[in-house]
Parts: C-alpha cells; structure tokens; sequence
C-alpha cells in the first residue's frame, strides 16, 4: 500500500505531480468488449476543468487524456488502460516564491518531513491536479455501470451557510448542470454563486457541502465487517483535497434522533450492505488553502513570514469537485459489483 | 477483499458471528520481543463488555480471549496472534422469532439477498459481537504505540442532543472512565445519563458522537492521495456497527468559514499527512435499531407484519464504543508506523 | 503481505507455532450453500497424519478440526470460516536439546536473525505442523470445485532416483492412495518404499519429486502478466516446507527440445492462461533437514556442535506431501475461477 | 488482484500491448532522494532490446524510456515513478495474416477464451514486450540495493543442451557481458552460439537455462509460511514469458541426494528466509513459439491451417532475458528489504 492505488478487481492507480511533465494512472479490471465513448470522458473531464466559468480558477491546464493501452478498434480489450494528461500551463514561475516557504494549509511541511524532499511547484503530488486521473477512472466506470441503469449523481447541496432546503427527490437532479455553482435549485444556485463571487472579491475561500445519490444499485453489494459500502465511500471520499467529512444516509443528523424515528429513515445501505434504494452520501469540503489574501505562515528555517498567494486559485472548489465525488463513487460501486460476482460465481 | 481483514502489515483478520461457538481473529505484523501485557487487555476487554452498568445492555457475553499462537514466554515472537473469545450466553431460544421476520434497520434482509442464507440468530456476522475482535487487536496496537508515547483517547461528547460543549483540552480525557456513559465532563455526564435511561425506560434508543484525540503521532504518517491518514481513519471508523459519520478535525463545520479563518485551525493532518500535532476525529453513532417498542417491519415473505424485540438490547451503544473506536485508531496508526519505516529505509 | 494469507479473493489466513495450544485458519471467500462434507475433510486430513505407516514418522498429532464460524445448519453461510485444530501430543522435552542449538538445513537460526527470538521447540510456526490448515482449506476448496467437475490428483514420482517411467494418462491416478508412498504404479511404490526404508534404518532421509494433474479447469483462468496462471501455482507449491523446485508442464526438460518439437507438447497453460487441457506441474521436494544421524552443526554462539536429532521424524515426508499438493492446487483455482467471474460479470 | 502488478510496498504496475501506442508503468515506493541514473537505466534496457546481435531477433523497438513524474532536480521525491516507452517500429501489416490464425504454444486463443475479444498483433498483452517495463523497475531496484552492497548477477548457463559445466564462484560473473550469449565461459558461450545459429538457420529456435547469483542479502529477508523468499522469487521468474520451470539452490538435483548430503549444500535460503549467503536459483526457458518453419495449427474457426510465421523472432531468448531475471530478482529483494525495515520497526 503506497496509496496510489484505489479498488481491489477494478483498480485505479496513479501517478504524477501538477509540475511534472504529466500525470496519468492505470485502470485494471475493466471488462473487455466496453465501447470507450470518449465524447463522454471528455464531457466529464470539462466539468472538472479549471476556468470553467468566473467563480472557479482562471488557471488554465491542459486536460486531453491520451489513451496507451487497453483498447482495440474503439473497444476495451480486458487489458490494462494506461493515459496520461500531459501537463502544459505549469507556469513554474508563479511558485518560486514557495521554495522556502511553506503555505498554511497545505501539505507542504508534512511533504517534507515525510519525505526530506519535496517539489515545491504547486502541491507536487499532493496537489488537486491529480483528480483529473480519477475522473478518467470515474467516467469509464461510469459506462460500466450505465450498461445495468446505475447512476451516479452530485450536486452542490450548500455552500457556507447557504444551504439547499430541499429533499433530493423534489429536484431534478440534472438541473445542476444548468448552473455554474452546481446546484440543481435555481434560487439557491444563484445565493450561492453571490456568496463565491464575495469571498472571491475578498481575496478569500469558501467551502460546502456535495450530495451524492447513486441510484440502481442492486442489493447486496459490500462486503461484511471492515469493508461495509459506506466505510469504502468514505474512504473513497476522504481521500478527496479538502475533504474534511463524511456522512451515509442521515449521518450527524441521525444521533439527534429516537431509534423508533431513525429506522424509518432510508440511506441506500444496511449494516454495510446495499439495500436496493437510493444510495446518498454527503461530502464536507473545507474552503480551500490558498487565498489572495496575506497570511501567516512560516518558512523552511521555521521563521514566520508572510505570504501572498501569487498563483491563480479556486475561490471555491466545489463546483468543480461535484464530478470527482461522482467518479470516486462509480469506482467504489464498480468494484463491489465485480466482488459480488464472484461471490455468487 | 473478502471484507475481514483491516491494515496492511499490522493486520487484524477476523471471523466470527455472535451465536456461533467462537468469535476471533489473527493479528499479522506485531513486532517480536512485545511484552503481552494480559491484564491491560482484559481492562480494555471489559470497557467493551455488555452488562457493565445499567445503561448499556443487561446481555451477558463472555468475553475471555484465549490467545493461541504468537507468544512464547509471555513475548510476541513476530509470528501471527491467533485468539479466539467462546460465545457462551447464546441463548438463541432469544432469537426463533427472528426466523422469518427481517429487524428494521439491520441487515437481516440485504444478508439474506446478499449471500442466499443467513445465520437468524442475532445478526449473525453482522452483530457487533464481532467488535470484540477488534478490542483485542487494537489493545496489541495500544501496547505497541505507547513504547513511543503515542496515545489514543476517545469519549462520548455528545448524545441525542446533551453535546458536551468544551474543547479537549480544557478537560482532562482519563476522566471519561470515572462515570458510566464515558464523558470527561461530569456534568454532561450525568444530563447524558440521564437522557439514556428515560430513552431505556421508553423501550427506545438514543446514538450520539464519540470524538477521539490521537496524541504523540510523528509528522509524516499518511500515504499521499488515496490512503490519506484521515481517508483510512474514516474507513476505520465507518466499519464500525451504527456508525453513520466521520469528521477529521473541524468536519463539517469547517464548510461554514472563510479560509482566512480555517487554515488557522489544526487537525493534526495536512494534505492527509500527520503533522504532529494531536490527531481529533468524530465518529457519529445511530441509535441503535433493536428497540423493545413494538415496530412495523417485514417478514421473509414481505408480508408487514409488528416486531416486538425480545432479546436484551443498548439503550445506547455508545459507552461500550468508545473502546472500539480507540481500537480501531490504535490500528490504522500502527500500521502507517510500520508503512512510514518502510518507506524511510 | 505479513506471508500468512494465500489468495485474493478465496483466501486462506493461517496462524499458529508446532507447539503452541493450537494452530488454525481463517477462510474467506467460500460462497454460501456449500454442505461442508466434514467425512472428506477428516479423509483429507488422515492422508496428511503423522504415523499414518510404517514409512512416515511416529509422532502423534492430533489433527481434529474444530469449526468455530462460517457454517450453520451445515452448510456455508458466505462469512469467513474460522477453525482451529489443537496441538495436543507436543512433548515439550523433545526439544529442550535444541535451545542452544540451531539445526542444520533448518529455519532456526535464521529466524533468530530476523525476529531477534524463536520459539525453539520443533520449528515453532516454521514446522510443517502449519500444513494441516492448508489441507482444511484445500479440501473446501476441492468440494467447491468439485460442484464443476474440477479435480485435482496428486501422485509421487519419484524417490531418490526411482522415477516412475510412465506418463499419466497410463495411469490410474486413483491408484495412488493404494499404497504407503502414494505412487500409482505398484511395482514402483515398492521400489520406492524400499529406498525409503533403507533411508530409515540409516538414520538419514530421501526426496522426491511430487506430480500434480489438475483436469477439468476451464479455458481462461490465470490473470495475464505478474499472476499467470503457472506463476501463482509456483508460488503456490514453493511455499510448502522442503520444496526446491516447480515445474509447469515439460518445464526443465523443454529446454532440450527445439521449437518446433515443444510446441506440439501441451501444459494445460498457454502464456500463462489454462487451456481448457490438464494441467500438469511437478514439486520437487528436498530430503527433509532433521535426521537420526549424528550432524555437524552450530549452536547460537556460533560453536560448532554435533546434534543427534531425538524426536520422531519422517524418513521421506512425500507420502504425506501429496494432500498438501493438492491443497495448494485446489486453493489457486477456485481463487481464480472467482477472479474469472469478476472479469466476465 | 488484475495481475498487472507485483510486489507489496515497492511495487511496478505495468501496462500495454506490443502494438498500441505505448507500454509503460508506476514503480510506487521508490525511497525519496535517489539519485536516479539515467545513463545505467539506458544501459539496462540496452541488454534486453532486440536486435542487439545477429542471435536475437532482427526486429527494431524503440526503448526509450520517458520519466513523467516521481523525479524532481534528477532525484526521486518518494512519489509514484511514472513512465512510458513509445511503440514505434510496430509494423502492424507483419501481424496482418494472424487476425484469423492462432499461433502455435502462444495465448492467442486462451486469450480470446478468456476475454472473448482479442489484439491480435503480434501478441498484445503477452507478449514479451511487456518485460521493457519490467527491466525499467528492476534497474532502479537495483540502484537502491547497490547503495548496500546488494548485486544481482545471471547469466546463461545453458543453451539446449550445451551445459556449462563450471560452479558460479570458479567464474566472473562479469564475463557474461563480453560475449553475446551471455554465458561468463568463454568456450562453452562459443559452443551457445553456434548450436543457437543452427537453429536459426534452420528457421528453428532453442530453449535454456538462466543462473541469478544474488549476492549481499542480509539474513532475515522473507516472510514465513506463503511468502518464503524463494517462493515470491519462483512466482516472479514463473510470470516472465517462455519460463517453464524454477529452482532454488539445487532444486530438483536436490531430490537425488540423503539429507545428510543435502544439508551440506547452501541455498542462501532456510526455510524461506534469506542466510546470509549467495542466493542462487535458476530458470527454464522453453524455446520460444514463434519459429519460421511451417507449423501446423488452428484458425478462428477451430480449422487446421498451416502457418508460417512472416515477423522477426529470436532463435533463441535467453541472452536478451538475463536482465529481466535480475529485474525481477531486484524487485523482489528491495520489497522484502522494506517489508524487512517495516517488521523491525
């Protein structure tokens, strides 16, 4: 476990740092005879893609996927698939400044203890860039599950306090799409988008909150004790930048509930195991790190400094992170289905 | 991934269901030459037992360990533990009018649809009887953290809505033992105590929050993107029976500030790395299922039919779980040790 | 990978030292419905006994299984099965000799290299005693492969240099269990038997080689690249004590041949996937280390020493390897006819 | 477990088919502040490329290896190592005449049974192309364990059946580089060459045998019981192409001697755990499938055809796979010195 690998059967690894020359990944365990729709991926891939619109970073990066390995005349062959993304607008200039500093909030000095080294470009591989490698693992296992009517969708579900006060099933969940903050609820789309566009002008961040429903999934998916469905979606969401929380079902809320209340509440999965209902999840996004704004912090001799982000960053990530928690919950799903074959074999 | 195992080197596998003859496990990867300091597992043990006080369930369960393997002379001698815990107060007479009917909340029914069998009596492998297994391992991680002054403490900070309101360090964390639902606050204590006996004499459940403090971590634990010190801890926690949530630091509240404000707090992991600092989690329990008021569920034939439960149940589980959510810590940090000298070779 | 697991998704974990209180098991992956056939496994577990004649050793290991988990009313119920078989005639005493004395061809001195201590008594968890869970998983696994007519027949060879001259299709394999040594040709067993004896009463050992034929496996097992099929199966049989070599089909013999002769030859694995034929693959097993003679040798302050073994050893282990063959066999292709199923899903 | 990856904590991942665009892969676990030799990694995957004398294949690669990520100012930084090697001498029209044929001791045809689609050019996932990833991790391996002392060194020992008949210690390893069979005898490499020509010339090829001396391996490398040292060596020689047959130490010679001889003669493993010693093992190679004489096999319909294979082969393999013999021998030994580091933490 060198923590670049995620799934047993249908297996993503990854490598790459945001300054190298590219990042890319392997996904094992994709059956063969799958038409790799690539209008899809890349769909999936400009959801994720920085300037997008006025309230994500106007960063530019360069997200076309190359395909290496595991396809045959426009179909997967059960071989590995081997991509990468070349990186292009790394702009290293913009990071001298943090050679000898390291930032608050980010993995910069742990980097560095853990290691004795470390690429101060950006993150290096700590850095968000990497989920572009997940949301091509994500988008294939995606068509995977298409194939059996499963669907994975996020949305936007609060942003600071402005929080969406309706249940997902009164909305469309489509609908996200039509705005840029993500948020299938138009009006509240809109607060959301204002109270970005003010911690932008602030030279500040803002975090929030992404649901996610997967619906279609059969019952009996998870495997008993340690590797529950929820405990895998948690792990899988966890590992997200700036991910700070997760809940299955009603999560936080269900303790302030009678059991007689809570065991008439729903959430997708019984004692780890999918019960054949809508599957929802919530995912807390801390307001990123790296803001406009001055800030202590200290430097590589332990001094403390101040410093000025110089680089062009997200005022909130969460629009672009509602297709990474979708891609992070394909491959869990994905993964359990093929474990569930075999169990049945 | 049969679901049975958690960690990569320091590894605990276990098999067991709750009305079988035996519950245990094997813990891979304990250095040799550790003392096996009997008496303080079996302190661990009880912290776990049912029947230890009037708020948790009045179901006796034996719960001595009988190690097996791996210890030679009072010493681990670094080969596989093996031990097994006899289930003795079975009763399963408990249990025969569980035979077609499914327990809302539990996985009677995706157990059924999962595997095409199931043990009735109990939950089966999906009672938290399992859970014993899990104290046991996790106190050989205790004993083999605390030679490096790593510390592992958790308690009850809130239940239904009694929330204990005073930051961790004002307190002092041993004193969760001195009362029976495990606050290391007195007072909320006893409004906690309180709340769980008028919940029992409802014939009802209440859940609540157990935070847990992870002190004298080094800096550098925790493999950079998917298995991420918090990303594991979360799967750790998520395995656990009625758990529904995980927060890593300041969670979900941490979506309700500016960045400006956030990076100032401390989570004692960066880019899901430790930074030495101490390590703060929160788990959020359910209130448990099995309630003694009557419910509507289903029976195996899906016809509605009315549950009064039977055996003797928690009105609260959460006194009982602080134990395994130490366990359960005490496991992932074990094994990041072992994984980060690996990696410093 | 502490090296106590065996297998991916079908997976046999296994603990326990020569004479500690018990050795046992844990086995994952067993699909539920299965009537575990204890008259087999108890069958299984005789062809493996010490003293089973005049030509093993005649020590007396008390090999009862004990099923604790997994099983209810008789048949699987898809969780792990945990088992334990007690350690019983252990003659501690035996060994006292061998405290200060590391014995020649063995793991003793070694282990105390890597692990800084040993449990010195007769091979602690590096004695072959740990076989006898390898059988109990082997033979659930032949009655799950059994349900699809997959057989798996194991046969000696040859002792020293007595070789059976006769390919296996002449054969009845069956014939292999009517006599001591286990090869189904009679006028060789008994040449072999000879050899052995003769061995015996010099107070030395003799080694051979074992012939596996697994017939009935369907085309396209065996994961391309790192885990063919023959790869696993190597790894599979090296790790039996006392074995030296592994050949899959022909194996050293083909590099006599020329292409165009070896090609008409079949193993049953083409570039590493089965073919639907038999699969052929042959052990070679060294003459076991402790002997009755008198040996030089060092003791663990790097004297030299001579040792004269006293407990009670086997002249020749093959006739008693041929089970656990088998079990390693069997072991490998229900875990990859699971595999295949979450490939295919 | 999808087979495309090998080893525990240092472990490559690789992926690619002969004729797609690339081969590549991740090497996790790389120690942080390698100085990563570019000119020995060149080196390295000069000895394996084809065409490097007139007795390997006339076919052209290009093996130029592209470093992506992990390195950082020419060091490794303890991230993932990503890496690619582009196809380009593909040649497709050569494989053209195999779309409907399966070719004769290849996986052509269990390939298609298994994935029920196939590459059909020239081999795809099988074929041995796929080792140029593999020579790739094992020469960083090897940079890692020279830094203590540790060397991997094999070299032809037999050819057919030209048998060097001189022990390793008589030789210098060394010599094997200075002719182009590889064999460190200058006589008996003579006799290689010219039985190795013949075959050539009669549009034939041969097989034979690889000797790997791994020499300054500290005592207590492998895990007991399923991951003895020379366990996980067999498993990794069994996965590369055209291996039949694995020894360690005197392997199947062993089976014709007492134990009282035996126990005399050093392995460099006892009881799967390293000595100390010179580990010694060695490898079968088949003469490869691929002849140009005329062959008789089966097209895609289950129709006898005769085929007469049109690409450019090696007569004979073993010169150009000696590197990959040690690649996989250096990979193995630096994951067992981490597992090692992590035990004795």
């Amino acid at each position: 476990m060198a923590g670049n690998s995620f799934g047993t059967l249908f297996r993503l690894t990854t490598f790459g740092e945001s300054h190298g020359s590219a990042i890319g990944g392997i996904l094992e365990g994709c059956t063969a005879g799958l038409e790799l729709d690539l209008d899809f991926i890349r769909t999936e891939m400009l959801r994720r893609k920085p300037g997008q619109s006025e309230i994500t970073t106007q960063r530019k990066e360069d997200d076309e996927v190359e395909f290496l390995s595991g396809v045959f005349e426009g179909k997967t062959i059960g071989t590995p698939i081997g991509f990468i993304i070349r990186n292009k607008d790394q702009q290293s200039a913009d990071y001298d400044h943090l050679k000898k500093v390291y930032r608050p909030g980010h993995a910069d000095e742990v980097w560095m203890k853990k290691f004795g080294v470390r690429d101060y470009r950006g993150g290096g591989r700590s850095s968000a860039r990497e989920t572009a490698a997940r949301v091509v693992g994500g988008s294939i296992a995606k068509l995977l599950l298409a194939k059996e009517n499963i669907e994975v969708n996020a949305f936007v579900s609060s942003v600071k306090d402005i929080v969406l006060d309706k249940e997902y099933h009164e909305l469309n969940l489509k609908d996200a799409e039509q705005n840029i903050v993500r948020c299938p609820d138009e009006s509240t789309a809109k607060k959301m988008i204002s109270c970005i566009e003010a911690a932008k002008t602030n030279g500040d961040s803002v975090g929030g909150v992404i649901t996610c429903i997967i619906s279609g999934v059969p019952a009996g998916l998870g495997e008993p004790v340690f590797d529950k469905l929820h405990a895998v979606l948690g792990h899988a969401m966890l590992s997200i930048n700036a991910v700070k929380g997760f809940e299955i079902g009603n999560g936080f809320q269900s303790t302030k509930l009678y059991g007689s209340e809570n065991n008439k509440i729903e959430s997708g999965v019984a004692g780890g195991i999918s019960t054949g209902e809508d599957i929802v999840l919530k995912v807390a996004f801390k307001p990123v790190s790296t803001i406009a704004k001055a800030q202590q912090t200290k430097d590589i001799h332990g001094n403390e400094v101040t410093l000025e982000a110089k680089g062009r960053h997200d005022p909130c990530v969460l629009p672009r992170a509602v297709v990474i928690v979708e891609a992070m919950a394909a491959l869990v799903i994905e993964d359990f289905m093929q474990l569930q074959s075999a169990n049945r074999r």
